[in-house]
């Protein structure tokens, strides 16, 4: 049995509830808990979150006390999700096999709870139980890796690259700030806060494999998808993915390239645990 | 001569140019930093920054250390604004007398520009020159007060008012955190930072006053106001504001109440510098 699989089975549901509780026993106004709630309790995978509390175990810390760090990741994924699925966005109606936010609570609510996400997770994470130097650095790589430096960068090369020429370069910075940077940040946190510096260029390099993957893997999952399956419609067939630029084949044989030199990092370490990450990512089926 | 009028002259443009500079140094994708330096560097008041460091000058720090930290202040208050101004919410095509952020860039960049702009605050609050703990307790402090429980939880009870029974006190609880909460944070914040945590009570009480002055000083703009003045159309007549609950007459004495409690505070303080603070406030004309 794959055991980030089976961390998955034993702490979704936790990492589920911890969030509504969370958003629950805050005194923001009832309209915002519950359109909040309704983005971040969902049946998405859960992946950054449960990485970062995956590894956190693997280096022998409690990960149970980082809960809300989790939080404040799984914050900023959700946060980008609800203003990408924006009318003047990507416009997409579901996610998660559900209406996305703006459909259900409007778009003028789907904007501020996406602001509100963003900033909350600023808040859980200042209150975290984390020495305070390192909660700063924390920070700051944070508001880095989502910020207009990181994943904001990829998204405006995302939806501006008609004004570019898209070439195998670009797809692949796009994709590395786009999706990668909130891939690779949580298993540098968990790496952090546990004190392995020493493993921490390794594991950087790991998660930078393995961002591009998920993004490949999530293409290819577009490809062969039905609503039923990824929970969402497919994307937008004017864009340039790494599916219409490579086309199905080379996309299949660039995943498994990326995730076997992710293993290989992994097994560099020593960590089974990795190694089950990157096979979980490369079979996933949604 | 308002001392808070001379401080503005000599600092605006300072403050505007290092916002500017500060920009351009990132490598950001170039569409980002033309939209975030459209938005940010304007003929706009700047009271929100330009208050935190004219009270740091007054308690003696030197507060050409903390143009940093006004940033930040500043990068939250436009992000908010340039959502506001977004079709869904206030549909406004006009701001600081020239085209809002989504008139020139678009929606889509609109969405990402304030975004963007939100995340850098906390980037550029997590790498100022403050001490780790209390830089700790500002983070926390800057996400509570703009966010769910903060300035976003004003802008929701704005935007459903129709759904509530709007009273005095709703009006007044809506506006003490959509306009209220940034007014207070930046006095809030010299205070901490230069230590005086004996004045912090009294200059929080100071803030409140004054941000419910500012909103209804405001208002009163809007009723006299032509655009050439205050470089923005009228608010959409349906939504209930401080001038059609109570009409100008009572808005006005409502104003010299709010003015002169905190001024009676500034007494107390016997600090004149926020005596005329808030004789500015009172007497701006946009």
């Amino acid at each position: 049995m794959n055991k980030f699989q089976v961390f998955i089975d034993e702490n979704k549901d936790i990492l589920n509830d911890f969030a509504k509780k969370y958003i629950e026993k805050t005194d923001m106004p009832e309209l915002l808990k519950k359109s909040i709630s309704y983005s971040l309790v969902n049946d998405g995978k859960k992946i950054r979150p449960l990485s970062f509390l995956y590894l956190l175990k693997y280096y022998g810390e409690d990960f149970a006390e980082y809960f809300d760090v989790a939080l404040a990741i799984e914050l900023v994924h959700t946060y980008s999700l609800v203003h990408d699925d924006l009318p003047e966005m990507d416009n997409d109606d579901y996610r998660w096999g559900k209406l996305t936010n703006h459909k259900v609570f409007g778009q003028d609510v789907a904007v501020l709870t996406g602001d509100a996400m963003l900033t909350l997770a600023f808040e859980v994470l200042s209150n975290s139980n984390i020495k305070p130097d390192l909660k700063v650095k924390l920070i700051s790589q944070f508001a880095n890796y989502s910020g207009a430096m990181g994943m904001i960068a990829g998204q405006i090369y995302d939806i501006k690259q008609k004004e570019y020429e898209v070439n195998a370069d670009y797809l692949r910075r796009m994709h590395s700030l786009k999706t990668g940077k909130l891939i690779e940040l949580p298993l540098d946190f968990a790496c952090q806060i546990a004190g392995k510096v020493e493993e921490l260029s390794d594991i950087n390099s790991f998660g930078k494999e393995l961002g591009i993957a998920y993004q490949i893997k999530d293409d290819i999952l577009d490809y062969y998808g039905d609503f039923e399956n990824i929970g969402k419609l497919p994307s937008d067939e004017d864009m340039i993915t790494y599916l219409s630029f490579y086309g199905i084949e080379q996309c299949e044989e660039l995943l498994e390239k990326h995730t076997t030199s992710a293993i290989e990092i992994a097994r560099k370490l020593k960590n089974c645990e990795l190694e089950d990450f990157s096979n979980y990512l490369l079979k996933r089926n949604k």
